[in-house]
């Protein structure tokens, strides 16, 4: 039986990583979701395994010493990260799974899984990144400034990835991600 | 703007590449067909520029002899090739174009264009294909012998594609090409 696809789903904060994600999801049903872990509190609503696994720092400090993490990352005090288990044997069983996570996050799961198909969401433009960075309406104009830089360092990483896919509409998005999806079942291995 | 994609369908003889690619021309009209330049006369319907571009022996040695042709090969005493300028001129202009051609043709285009887009089209088990030869019923058991032969090597040959296209049946089969193409135009040039 052939092994399953590593799908790694990224791009800049603020493209519609989790909004394409989640149609995606309900486009594929037989595409299995990676849940990451995470040292932060459940919000309400929120389940153990489904959105995330709960764990103390301790429980995740662990995790990272055992080397059980594909790759995670700190942002203010909480850790997040990729259980690396889940990943290996949902592809060993020769099931897709895909993985919606950080620009950095991504190139690192590519260290360790170079066979990875790596997709970059983009904005169909820098304006309307900041259009959408805006929109939210929550921040100010020096938070939206340092998350736009960001954006552009984040975009400036897309050539270590293997396909890039604009964020114009979702389902073209989606259309777009499940055709690469077809190809790479299709690609004969090297 | 960006150059067009150069497709190339093969596979073995009796696989189906002539049903599955009038198929996808009349599923993606923009796709633009390379039309062969061949040395044999014109079957009743077939019109030049359309079927074929008919040459005379003389024309077809001078085509080779001024490197116009991306491939060529002799079968019986006719010959059939690849005119080099029309392909080049479509995907200069950013448009894709798709040859259907045998697989040692395919092998000389590629080094030519090696970031073409090389797809082989096989058969869902050699015995399907040996059904598919034999059906014909209008070989003998050693002309039989002597195709799938040649099949298993041409079968050989897969590794030097990209992908590997299933011709279970033909509107699958064209959705997997469609789904390739797709891909292809979000790839990421290294």
């Amino acid at each position: 039986m052939s092994k399953g696809l590593l799908i790694v789903l990224s791009g800049p904060s603020g493209v519609g990583k989790g909004t394409v994600c989640s149609a995606l999801r309900k486009r594929l049903p037989g595409l299995v979701y990676s849940v990451s872990a995470t040292t932060r509190s459940p919000r309400s609503g929120e389940q153990h395994g489904v959105n995330y696994f709960f764990k103390s720092q301790e429980e995740f400090r662990d995790m990272i010493a055992n080397d059980q993490l594909l790759e995670y990352a700190q942002y203010v005090e909480n850790f997040y990260g990729t259980p690396r288990d889940f990943v290996e044997q949902t592809i060993e069983a020769g099931n897709d799974i895909i993985l919606e996570i950080e620009v950095q996050g991504a190139l690192k799961v590519k260290q360790t899984f170079p066979d990875g198909v790596f997709i970059f969401l983009t904005p169909p433009s820098l304006k309307e990144l900041k259009d959408r960075i805006v929109g939210r309406g929550t921040e100010t104009e020096s938070v939206i400034h340092d998350r736009l830089s960001i954006a552009e360092e984040e975009i400036a990483l897309m050539r270590h990835y293997d396909y890039a896919v604009v964020n114009d509409e979702v389902d073209r998005a989606c259309m777009r991600i499940e055709s690469i999806i077809v190809a790479e079942h299709c690609r004969i291995a090297k």
